[in-house]
């Protein structure tokens, strides 16, 4: 699916003669022709006779739109501005068939657009014929249509839609693009909510692999709808509040010539006649472009790892929130400026997006997101010894196992009552080798992490910026200095002491919403056991 | 560089014992006392005798910053904001030796932070000592300072700084990080004009290799510090449009599991047992996501290309500004949307960016963008007919080759004035198979390329939405229809009819400023030859 078309040029296909050109016109012809001798016929079987239908011209399926004309007079209104048309003349919707029922001389159909639904109602009269009603009535669900209709005041409310207090009388209907038959999930079924009352256990659930294997029809419920909207809005949050406060977006290479941190969970990536890899991080690039005096920046794209961990919450393949800044004389001015970002992205999802959520909430059961301002800092050591207190043996210099991390979200959340909170001054002994070491105590690190519901969202710290200390760690470490050799080079040329973080996107928007798998943030997940679609 | 703490235990590095960590804040108390040696060492270098040095307090080398306190009484002033401190007290400000000299009692030292520079001067006095002086004079180019100075106005400009009006009276300097004496490339070297006047062949000049590999110096010239944050600001001024005019942004799979047309210029990754492949574009997901009801989506993101081009306008890897839109009834609703976005990215950049188009013309030559508004809309074949006046032979079929495009946009420029124009109607036969034919004429296609100063920085059209007419057209190109079941099965849940386009990033910034080099505007560029840094 290459759009260059110098790339389309060498992609081995033959340029179509014109001879193939006109057949190809026959064949566009014929295929016009079918669709509307399909809509005669759908017309007449409708009818079951050959009886004159004198709606005939007021329904049926559409031909194929290929941008022949522009139809301008056709004004289309999005469903939720149907309330300012009440009471007032025809207008035209464009929507999907939800579901669509004719019983004797009514068809009952609703109509959805995004998370918006509307009654239509067709009944046969001086408009509306009877072959009309039948076929209103069998168009497959998940169609496209168009239809004419007036907007009515109704006189008790519409439970099942959105818009409850009118539904659309149809006078014309059109199938724009029709649904097969048969569809793989029910909208219905994957839009079911999670804690709805089924003590028959008759209500159908649809499971994660059949919503990821029909994922376009699986992306149409309310819920997801609302979360990749949402999803949209951190990002947006992210690159304007940094915006805001100086930063200037970058972007990194993925593929790179060095694994470099001795090649564990990295991809390979053949590279003409050599061999690559694709970036884990952006880390080494962001912290070049702060040698390199862009003092603030931020990067949002694709970060890869190879683990095969197949949890909850790990993904091969996903976006990364990256951010790095230069400081004067402390870490601790960018660990708030991180802290104070998640704030202000916390509040614009409050303030901005507070319709998603509450559609996400319809169907799964979503906690609102508590967080404080400032928000709260504890040390690791704290950590430590609230988790000591509720019983758990754990190290010093020992590293969070999941529950633990778990855990300590919960104690946190007990006693501070909020979501979000920042560990600063990890043990060195569990940190990368250049992390900056603290200067007041050698057990610890100046790094940190941050947690959403006790989940960690990012990890960061104080970056190394002198190169000999840096080797000096690394060997420390074991790690063979030939290898990192351009990474400690770039800190020759002077470099300002900096820190930063890495977050991970689709974790965020998870954790935020208290779903439960991230692959539900992740528009098209990539897993160990998944590529496709 | 992973910041996963959960890769970090998987990537083999051994914990620090309690042991090694004492060592190790031995070797860091250590660095600290070399730090300080050498200050002093420096300070008696100077000196030249071991006579006593009134200023010893006030300058030397730092030690290395590692976050010990936050110093938080001093206040730091940026080079830009200098002009409001003339005549007043002390200010601290960091920033860069970008040259120093010492020549008897003086020294004049320039402070370069970013694109802004200062004069500096400090002479022996009561507050300065010759130790000082010299001290201040020996201090490698690029390394990274800190100095308490008073702003002082000046009687005669200082051409060669960007602060002309005022000069910093240094009390104390202190080297914050060290740059290497030896510096692969003088920054003065790399941001001379490309058309000074250089009569004897004197200047040395910075060829585009030394540059990428250097790319950490290289990217502090003034004008590459304003190349990129105009890049950033391209960025977000297509998201901020695309949002204003109701579009989501998405993200779309870097990893896929099958090349989508045929395979050729593909990456190849390695994938747990399997194999996968890098995406050319993401134009299959956008169009997934449109089948899926967001209507209008768009996507930044990295966009691979196995392509062993090595010209002036590729690279194997670069960012993608995607977008696709569902129309009623006419692409031109989204080819006007696409024409109008480009409209408004040119005058914010115009509008915005004045300051960064100034530096980069400071270096390079750079002829303001001309722009239409609408934006010009040619027919393919009225491009034809320009350059077949212009006496080139061109078939009607037949793809505009780079010269002819070059050309074609002289004549549109010399004809309209507009550095920036759209051809629509580009020959069905050089299109890819799912492009949607001209209705109105078979040799044409509902499609469209997008230009700047010449060189093709969008190409898109309107999609085949019908999934029996893509199977025929895809039939028609020979492919494999096997091979591209998943893609026809996305429209058979109903599709509205879309168009779309990608636009690469670097190209836009390259045209915009009329640079000769698409290396230029990528931070880290890759192409065949090219995988570092």
């Amino acid at each position: 699916m290459v759009e260059d078309k110098e790339n389309t040029a060498s992609a081995g296909q033959e340029p179509v003669s014109k001879k193939a050109a006109k057949k190809q016109a026959k064949l566009a012809k014929k295929a016009e022709h079918k669709a509307d001798t399909a809509a005669a016929l759908a017309a007449n079987e409708a009818a079951g006779d050959s009886a004159a239908d004198h709606a005939a011209a007021r329904y049926g399926l559409s031909e194929m739109i290929q941008s022949k004309d522009k139809r301008s007079e056709r004004e289309f209104v999005t469903v939720s501005d149907l309330n300012a048309h009440v009471g007032k003349g025809l207008v035209w919707v464009r929507g999907r068939v939800h579901t669509t029922r004719a019983k004797g001389k009514q068809c009952f159909l609703i109509l959805r657009q995004q998370s918006s639904t509307v009654q239509c109602i067709l009944a046969v009269g001086d408009i509306i014929s009877k072959q009309m009603v039948k076929f209103a009535g069998n168009i497959p669900k998940e169609s496209i249509i168009d239809i004419q209709a007036k907007a009515v005041a109704v006189p008790t409310k519409i439970e099942s839609c959105t818009e409850q207090l009118l539904e659309l009388s149809v006078e014309q209907i059109f199938v724009i693009s029709q649904a097969k038959a048969q569809l793989p999930l029910q909208i219905e079924d994957a839009s079911r909510p999670e804690n709805a009352d089924d003590a028959e256990g008759l209500n159908i659930r649809v499971n994660q692999d059949t919503r990821l294997d029909n994922r376009v029809l699986d992306l149409r419920t309310p819920a997801n709808q609302a979360i990749f909207r949402l999803e949209a809005g951190v990002c947006r949050l992210f690159r304007d509040i940094l915006t805001e406060k100086g930063f200037t977006e970058i972007h990194t290479p993925k593929i790179i010539s060095a694994a470099s941190e001795g090649g564990a969970n990295v991809f390979t990536v053949s590279y003409f006649k050599d061999s690559a890899y694709l970036a884990q991080s952006p880390q080494l690039y962001k912290q070049m472009a702060i040698a390199a005096d862009f003092d603030k920046v931020y990067t949002v794209g694709a970060v890869f790892r190879a683990e095969d961990s197949n949890t909850h919450r790990h993904l091969t393949e996903f976006v990364g929130l990256d951010l790095e800044m230069a400081f004067k004389y402390h870490y601790h001015e960018v660990l708030h400026t991180i802290g104070n970002t998640f704030t202000a992205i916390f509040k614009g999802l409050r303030d901005k997006y507070s319709r998603e959520i509450e559609a996400v909430g319809q169907q799964y059961k979503v906690e609102p997101f508590k967080f404080l301002e400032p928000p709260l800092i504890l040390q690791f050591a704290e950590g430590v010894a609230m988790l000591r207190e509720a019983g758990i043996e754990t190290g010093d210099e020992e590293d969070l196992s999941t529950p633990n991390e778990k855990l300590l979200g919960r104690l946190v959340k007990a006693k501070y009552d909020t979501d979000f909170y920042i560990l600063d001054k990890f043990p060195l002994a569990i940190r990368p080798f250049y992390t900056m070491p603290d200067p007041n105590n050698p057990m610890y690190s100046n790094s940190y992490d941050m947690f959403m519901r006790g989940e960690e969202i990012l990890s960061g710290a104080q970056r190394i910026h002198d190169p000999e200390y840096l080797i000096e760690r690394a060997k420390h470490h074991g790690i063979d200095i030939t290898k990192i050799a351009a990474y400690i080079e770039s800190f020759r040329y002077g470099c300002p002491p900096h820190a930063g973080g890495g977050i991970g996107m689709e974790r965020v928007v998870m954790l935020y919403l208290g779903l439960d798998n991230i692959r539900k943030t992740s528009m098209f997940p990539r897993d160990p056991k998944r590529l496709t679609p």
